[in-house]
This record gives structure tokens, C-alpha cells and sequence, in this order.
């Protein structure tokens, strides 16, 4: 078939908006009508050229929410007319990873979809002149109709809409999932939460609906506290307003340090000092931010040695297809909120506007309708 | 009274056995006859003056096991006659920490044990000229007699030996607890244990207590490897015998990755390789060597991030009162041996022997009878 698609022909140029040919769902795979797509940091940091990994041409976009419309052979947990939200990270249920209730990072197909291809080593996508184009993150959702194996989507309920739920696919669950899956944070617990974008609002909301006493968010863009304090942050830090060090000055404010951090910045330094103002004893700093290539973090093992713990996480450490539709109920009941940051809506025709919102800081998420 | 004690008169000195006078116990003290001393690095650490916070003159010792002589008003929970084992880590049962499941840093005395000082901010020890000397991790273990609050110390049972369960008071319990209560580790797993000195040893002996099936001890000085596999070592790894990078051979050894590392060498690049080489999604490294003043830790962000926690651990996570006893009880029912690992015992007289036979490599652990 034909499908409209932004393609990513080369590093560091815009997205094409042009029709391709798409191949249908061989075994295990299924073909989904994208009714909307979010543009995420890591699109941006692939269409760059920053990723050392990335790869070109390619279909980008892996933040989509759509409907089911042919399955391939075997594939039994969804059938045409499903609302599904694709996964980056699949779950396959079956794997050493999967089999481990520690963690959500699935290795089922990875090295295929590292290399921007089906699990069978093909792809899907070709120009109209025969040339071979790349998956994208097991994706692409910059696509309007794109093929995924059938354990990187997750089964949501119908009434969910897509322009609001796609954005589960990947930042929402990416915060939300940091509280509730990595640090399994308590009610009363008191955190600090660096970056105020969209994946630190989403912290911050998770935060509030786990029960959080006390929820710091620390920015050095003053414009962002309004929509953070909406999100359920009760104190503001401004670095650049804080004299001497930031550290002691956030474990005065905690009484004593935060129960849990997260890094949403991506920035070694904050890493350092989310640790460092982390609870001695028993806190806990959880990295989400991605940091450029080779940039290291750092600290002295005192802080360890004294009690506090250092983690990431990816995805949120969420299990796609059992944790993803959870998450779309929290939105749904009123849990967790969307609708506010998801501040521009765009066509596909306009998804580089998308990409310029992001620059300047001016939109937490855009979405494109298809 | 008078009490024969080794005293630290001066940093960089070796130790002076000399009498000295000792205050009878206070409101909330005990006076607790020592019949057993280890004498660990952290002493060695504070002697040779590269401690930043080291005091003197003081009574160093911090590793022992006695009997209780005298308590001062409102002591309940011993009585004369008891055995016991002094704890540097104290448990109030009463402060933030100790009503947190998660830490064992009792913080209820630490600014005047930090000072060299009891609880009410005065030393119990004097010169015969009347000089004050300081105590010492609010231990003075190497002193006959010692004065000691109440919350630190741990009752055990009284058929255990003296000269060895002194060793629980410090090494043992550093060791096994950071197995048992850090790392939690459980039946099955795959370890790395970096550095086979007398706390390497131990962790390896709670690895094989808790059944894991794969303990890999990591090595410079080959001579390490014939004690360890006595304790439980299923592989070793000389370090200086491998080609390549150490990360990616250890990575392969244990299938992998290692579903628990520990750092038992103080060395901070060793921690970092702890850290790489614990598995994807899920392996934990747990820093227990003290690092050289200002050393710093570092890696990429990228290790968290794919699912590896980074931890420490003080006195393995036990709370003396209540954990100490427990581990008296393993060594008394041979879950655990110490016997072997106290390969030299020494007259107060020797005490400086015992510093030697430390910097030559020749002692596990060295062990000063009253
Ligand atoms: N681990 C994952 O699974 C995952 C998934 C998605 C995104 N991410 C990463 O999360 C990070 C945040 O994403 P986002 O979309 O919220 O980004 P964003 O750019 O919208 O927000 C970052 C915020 O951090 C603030 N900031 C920057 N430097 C700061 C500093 N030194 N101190 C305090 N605040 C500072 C900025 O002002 C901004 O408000 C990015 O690194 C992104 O790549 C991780
Ligand atoms: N966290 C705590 O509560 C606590 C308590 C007691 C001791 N410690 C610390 O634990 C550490 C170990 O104590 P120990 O008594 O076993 O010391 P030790 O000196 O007896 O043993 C250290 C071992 O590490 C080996 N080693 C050194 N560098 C190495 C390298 N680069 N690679 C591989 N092996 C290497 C040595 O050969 C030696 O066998 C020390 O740093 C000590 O201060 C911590
Ligand atoms: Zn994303
Ligand atoms: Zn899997
Ligand atoms: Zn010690
Ligand atoms: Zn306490």
C-alpha cells in the first residue's frame, strides 16, 4: 500500500512529507493506522545527527496512538479495530528480561530494531522509486500507517482519544512510570524533581498521585513554575537564584534531603547535585535525563557509602503492554492529567514547525493529527 | 579506675601501652571489660593520619567483644555479667533513622562520637597526668576497659568465643551484611566480589550462605585465591592475567553480567568496573571499600539508565543490637566461619605487630587478647 510519512532522509535536514510504500504484516506483525504522534526530544536528538546510533532515511516518531487494521499470520493478542499505542520498549513476555520482575527493558528484538528493521531483518518501508527506508525505534509513527511487531503495542480502551493518549507512548509513561515503577515512591515522601518540561511535569504528577508531602521542582527558566505548580509542585527553586551551593540549600528545604530525585534535564552537573541533595541514610535519585555522548557523571563514593541509592530509568520502567493501559485509565479517571501540555497541535504537512516549537522552548508537546 | 590501654598519642606514631584512668559509667553507660580486639584498616586509616577527621590523643580500636562490669543509672537493656560486642554504629531504636526500615545510620550520638567524646560531650579516659584522650568510633576497643552508651552495644550469647566474634563487631558483619541486608541478594544469583581481603572474604561467605550459584572473586595478588575458594569462590580473575578490557570478560563469565557486584578495595576504578559489569536491567554494585579523601566515582549515565543501581553500604546495613546477636548465632551454628580468617592473635603488649603484619599482607585479620 501507499502512505503519506515524514521521512528523515538526512542528518541535521527537515522532515519530507511525501508518500512511501509500506509492505503489510508478515508473521507476528501488525499494520495500525496512526491517528496521532507526539515529537519527543529523542526524534530531535536522531534527525540531528547527535545520535551516534542513529540511522538514515529513516521514519522517526515513536510517541503514537491508532486503530488496528490487518494482522499477520499467528497474531493473536489484537485484531482489526483495536486502539492501540505503539512501544519502543516491547514486551514479549518470554525473554530472560521479561522474565525478570526487576526490569521492563525487553530483549526480544533489539538488535533488529537497533538497526531499524522488522524482527525478521527487513523493512516494511520503501521510496516510491524501490529504495529501502528504516524503522525507526520499532515505530515509526511519523507514518500514517506503520507495521509493528504484534508485543510492541499495547491494547487501550476505545473512548481514550488519540490526541491526548499518544503522548502514553512515551513521555507520560517515561515520568509518571519513574515514580511508580523505579523509585516506588510512597505517599508522604518528600522529592525533588530538576527540569520542568514535559517529562518533569509528568514526575511531578506522578508524584501527586502517589500522595508526595512535599514536591520541589527546580528550573532555571522562571516561566515554568506556573504550569508546574498546576502539575502539583509546591516549592519552586531557581539555581540562579540561590546563593552558594544548590545541594544544601535543597536539603534544607526537604528537612534533611529528598526521599527521592529525578534528573529530567540531561545534564551531568544535575545528576551530581540530584544525588548528592538525596535523603543520607536512605534517599534515592533516579536518572530519566538522556546526557550527551561520553559526558560522565560523577561523585564521591562517600554518598553511596552512606546510604544513597543511584538509578535511571527507561521508559518509566513500565511494561508496555501491561503498564500502558493502566496508565491511559489514571488519564481517563482523572488521575493524571494530559490535556494542558499538550500545547500545539499541528497537520502532518506542518511537523517541522513541531520540531522549531521544540527549539525555542515554546510548546511542552506538540502532536501531529493525521 | 586504672586501665591498660594502647594510646594514639600522635598521628603517624605507632601506638604507646601505658596505663590510663578511666571514669566509671554515666546515666545511660556501661563499663564493658574487653577480652578481644580486632585491629582493622579503618584504625590504620585514622593512626597513619590520612584520615581528614582523625583525633588525638585517643583510644583507637573499634572491633571487640566483652563483658559488661558496671552500668550507670537507667540502663535496662544489659546488666553485669553480660557479653557483649560494642557497636560504632549505634542503635537508638528511637531517632529518624532508626524508625526508617531502609538505613541503619543511627545518627542519635554521632556529633559527639565524631568529636572523640560520650554522649554528654566528655571523654571518660585521662592521662595519669590528668590529660583528657579521646574516644575513639565511640569504641576504644583497644583500651582493657571501655566505657560505652548503653545503644552501643549488642548482647550475644555467652558461649561465644571471644576471639572470634570480636571480628563480628566490624569485619564480619561489614561483609556479610552487605549481602544479607544491602544487597538482599537471593538463592540463584551471579556475584562479583572485587578485592579478597579479610572483607571480600566475608562477602563471599554470605554469597555462599544465601546460595548463590556463582561467586566470582576478582584479584590482583594470586595468593588471595586459595582462602576465597575456601569461603565459597566458584571463579577467580586475576585482573592483571586478562587481555582486554576486565568489563566485558566478566560480563561473559557470568552469562551476562553479575546480578550482585561489591567493591571490598576502596579503589574508586574498581567500582566503576563493579558497576559495568553488573547485568542490564537489573544488577546492583554495592561500594564498601572507603576511598582515598577527595576520590571520585564516575561512569556514564547511560549504565543506570539501562537498568543497573549503584549503592553502599556501612556496617552491612545491620543494626547492631538487633543484627549482631543473629550473626553471633550463624557462626555458633556454622553457617558462617570466622576461625580461619584470625590468622594471627597478639598480647596488647604486640599491639603494633599487628599494623605490621596489616601493611606486609601477611594477616587476614590480627587479634589483640586481654
Ligand atoms: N529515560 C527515558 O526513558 C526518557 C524518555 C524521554 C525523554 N528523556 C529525556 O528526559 C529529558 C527531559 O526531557 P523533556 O522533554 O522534559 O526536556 P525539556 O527540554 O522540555 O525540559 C528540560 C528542562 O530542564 C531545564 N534545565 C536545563 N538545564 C537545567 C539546569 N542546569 N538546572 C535546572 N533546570 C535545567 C530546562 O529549562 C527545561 O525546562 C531529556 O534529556 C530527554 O532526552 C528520557
Ligand atoms: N563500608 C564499611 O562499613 C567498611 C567497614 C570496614 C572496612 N571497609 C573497607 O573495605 C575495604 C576492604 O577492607 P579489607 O580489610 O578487606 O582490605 P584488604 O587490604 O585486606 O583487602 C583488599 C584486597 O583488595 C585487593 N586489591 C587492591 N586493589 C585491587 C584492584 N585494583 N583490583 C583487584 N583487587 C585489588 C588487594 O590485593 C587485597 O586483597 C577497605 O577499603 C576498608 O576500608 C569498609
Ligand atoms: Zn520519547
Ligand atoms: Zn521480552
Ligand atoms: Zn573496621
Ligand atoms: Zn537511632
Amino acid at each position: 500500500m501507499r502512505t503519506r510519512a515524514a521521512v528523515a532522509f538526512q542528518a541535521g535536514k527537515p522532515l519530507e512529507v511525501t508518500e512511501v510504500e509500506l509492505d503489510g504484516p508478515r508473521e507476528g506483525e501488525v499494520l495500525v493506522e496512526i491517528k496521532a504522534t507526539g515529537i519527543c526530544h529523542t526524534d530531535e536528538f536522531t534527525l540531528s545527527g547527535a545520535d551516534p546510533e542513529g540511522l538514515f532515511p529513516a521514519i522517526l516518531g515513536h510517541e503514537g496512538a491508532g486503530v488496528v487494521v490487518e494482522v499477520g499470520p499467528g497474531v493473536k493478542s489484537v485484531k482489526p479495530g483495536d486502539h492501540v499505542i505503539p512501544l519502543y520498549t516491547p514486551e514479549c513476555r518470554e525473554c530472560d528480561y521479561c522474565l525478570n520482575p526487576k526490569t521492563n527493558l525487553c530483549q526480544s528484538i533489539r538488535t533488529t530494531q537497533g538497526q531499524g528493521l522488522m524482527p525478521d531483518g527487513t523493512s516494511r518501508f520503501r521510496t516510491l522509486d524501490g529504495d529501502p527506508i528504516l524503522h525507526y525505534m520499532g515505530c515509526s509513527t511519523f507514518s500514517n500507517y506503520t507495521v509493528l511487531p504484534e508485543i510492541a503495542v499495547a491494547k487501550i480502551r476505545e473512548d481514550a482519544p488519540f490526541d491526548k493518549v499518544c503522548y502514553i507512548g512515551c513521555g507520560v509513561t517515561t515520568g509518571v512510570g519513574a515514580v511508580v515503577n523505579t523509585a516506588k515512591a510512597e505517599p508522604g515522601c518528600r522529592a525533588v524533581v530538576f527540569g520542568l518540561g514535559g517529562i518533569g511535569l509528568n514526575v511531578i504528577q506522578g508524584l501527586r498521585m502517589i500522595g508526595a508531602d512535599q514536591i520541589v521542582g527546580v528550573d532555571l527558566n522562571p516561566s515554568k513554575k506556573q504550569m508546574a505548580e498546576r502539575f502539583g509542585m509546591t516549592d519552586f527553586v531557581n539555581p540562579s537564584e540561590v546563593e552558594g551551593d544548590l545541594v544544601p540549600y535543597l536539603v534544607n528545604l526537604t528537612k534533611g534531603g529528598a526521599d527521592y530525585s529525578f534528573d529530567c534535564t540531561g545534564n551531568v552537573k544535575v545528576m551530581r547535585t540530584a544525588l548528592e541533595c538525596a535523603h543520607k541514610g536512605w534517599g534515592e535519585s533516579i536518572i530519566i535525563g538522556v546526557a550527551p555522548a561520553g559526558a560522565e557523571i560523577s561523585t564521591r563514593p562517600f554518598q553511596l557509602v552512606t546510604g544513597r541509592t543511584w538509578k535511571g530509568t527507561a521508559f518509566g520502567g513500565a511494561r508496555g503492554r501491561t503498564d500502558v493501559p493502566k496508565i491511559v485509565e489514571w488519564y481517563m479517571q482523572g488521575k493524571i492529567e494530559i490535556d494542558p501540555l499538550i500545547t500545539h497541535t499541528l497537520s502532518l504537512d506542518e511537523i517541522n514547525k513541531g520540531f522549531d516549537l521544540m527549539h525555542s522552548g515554546e510548546s511542552i508537546r506538540s502532536v501531529v493529527l493525521y
